[in-house]
């Protein structure tokens, strides 16, 4: 079966602020020494398992111009684009409208395009493994991710550990659950029943599609008029109608905690969901004194922080646990337990009417 | 008897870089919020006591427009240059030699240009007092300041606290020392004879001519030749042939640690010697966090920190004891325990042979 990647792309992500911006999220950005961004990445690692002709991308309309640059050889009908943000499940059930169109039946890889993954080759045996299942009846496949720590920031996946299955290391979902408190964590940790929820699915068009129609019946009956419109001069029209119309739902809430018959397969292959600024120094080589160091950067007594320099030099001095950002018109110096904080920064400046730095 | 003030603005001070640069020192930036530089204050906290005509600046050539810019009103003639940097000796020797020319016989105050008086009527009434005790003999005075803990990088001077003389108030000086570790900055303090050394002056200009043609005859000797040839069109060739000559000596070394009749005045008129930018959050109100904030600049859960702002926005999320200051081209982000460490980045541009950045 044809084997098909669509790579959500619409996202807007505020954390990388300010290198992240409205005009530019994270998913455009280059966080990683090589030079690469986020989604050039995605679509590299999966080169080995899909052909470029047969990746998607959907993006929200203000992207395509991001996505065209950043990924040249991408035709470009394989652009999907939002006429507005409504969350992964209309996302997600225009690129299977769009597939079975143009394929009749294949394959679907549904992964978020901020992600990055270490161990490439693991990756890709995972996803074909995740394939194989999915091409089993009307099968709904999500990768989990092996909890290491009781992060509270992730949405988790119980599973049922004694239930069997023709093929080892997949388990059947029992149900999924929302971001935990740390008490709650910790007993999932210790559980060993639990995977984090890395929003990566795998399954047939036909299956999300079925699930649509009877999970959203007023979202596939959207869909449907989208899919005879494609490849005709009405489709941008009925796009935008449809779209539109959609109420804002994810997949997860939409599909995945109704559904019966969904798999998943514990992904150990180094998945980081590249969250904060803090994980520049987790996904980069850092130096001696544990700095991370981008740009003109002189540091003096300066130990594990991360200093991302623009066009001017930056001079650091006795600084600890630090990141630094700067870009042209403006300058970030958050503390490594704060991170999560520069939201706030992002919420004073909408606040104050400054939409070009936002 | 006239009273005339000499301004010593040669120095280049390194410790408030980036803002301070080589070609802009400490002298010529403004540290508080009023906008006005540590030269204009230094003349403008003078003039209860000495008229601006007889104010004069002794600064390296190279800053000769900088003092003209920010002293207007100040008669070009009185602002003498140095050709070269040879220390306060000759310095001071040059603005004497110009003063007896001009005056015969007047008082000089000798004054640093880039420190900080919090209580200036104070200042002025223990310069007044120090101008009745210079009146006498050949008397010398220094004003010193009365130490608030065992300050490290100050020469301190020694008094004899049981030398009766005349005026309460008034101390002979014992011997200058140079800056003590810690050990002995503690003994200075406790034994209460001890004030550090600011560097201020206070005496005619025949008492300290006379001084340098006993202690400094070779000095001395050239600043005939420089006072002959004042005011004629040799003046330049003739001060820049000398000066070049001069030997690089401290006024305390050549003349102070060796002279007799030195007296002391101790200051307590709110003295900061603004040593790096730790001094700006003492010499500017701070906010309810203990912040001091400059420009254009977003904190969130940030505390005890100073921020001077450059053109573009600073946002500071989660930081503790931080300083940071923007420029156009540079930006230093400093614990504050480690202000003493700037001076190493200036080491390590100039190593990089990045001049343009000093």
């Amino acid at each position: 079966m044809k084997i098909t990647a669509v790579i959500m792309a619409g996202g807007r992500g505020e954390r990388f602020w300010p290198k992240s911006r409205g005009h530019y999220p994270k998913q455009f950005l280059s966080l990683t020494q090589d030079g690469e961004t986020m989604i050039q990445k995605t679509v590299k690692r999966l080169l080995p398992l899909v052909e470029l002709a047969d990746i998607f991308v959907v993006t929200n309309i203000h992207y395509a111009e991001l996505v065209q640059q950043q990924l040249p050889g991408l035709p470009k009908e394989n652009i999907l684009l939002e006429p507005c943000a409504r969350n992964t499940a209309p996302c997600i059930g225009l690129a299977a409208a769009v597939i079975r169109h143009r394929y009749g039946e294949a394959m679907m890889l549904v992964l978020p395009s901020d992600h990055l993954i270490r161990y490439e080759e693991m990756y890709v045996d995972t996803l074909r493994q995740a394939v194989a299942v999915a091409e089993q009846e009307k099968n709904l496949v999500t990768i989990g991710i092996t909890p290491t720590y009781p992060e509270t920031g992730y949405g988790y996946i119980c599973f049922e550990r004694d239930a069997k299955l023709a093929m080892p290391g997949v388990y059947r979902v029992e149900r999924f659950v929302e971001k935990p408190d740390l008490e709650t964590a910790k007993e999932y940790l210790s559980s060993h029943r639990y995977l984090w929820n890395s929003g990566m699915f795998v399954w047939k068009a036909s299956s999300i599609l079925a699930n649509l129609e009877q999970l959203m019946p007023d979202i596939y009956a959207g869909l449907l008029r989208i899919e005879t419109a494609v490849d005709t001069p009405d489709y941008e029209t009925v796009l935008e109608t449809e779209y539109q119309a959609f109420r804002s739902e994810s997949i997860d809430f939409g599909v995945m905690e109704k559904a019966s018959e969904i798999y998943t397969l514990p992904g150990s292959f180094g998945w980081d969901d590249v969250g904060s600024w803090l994980a520049v120094e987790r996904i980069n080589p850092t130096n001696e004194y544990g700095n991370y160091i981008e740009g003109d950067v002189i540091t003096i007594g300066t130990e594990r922080s991360t200093i991302c320099g623009g066009k001017r030099l930056i001079a650091a001095v006795g600084v600890e646990d630090l990141i630094v950002v700067d870009t042209d018109d403006a300058i970030l110096i958050c503390a490594k337990n704060s991170t999560q904080d520069v939201k706030k920064v992002i919420e004073n400046l909408k606040i104050c009417n400054r939409s070009q730095l936002v």
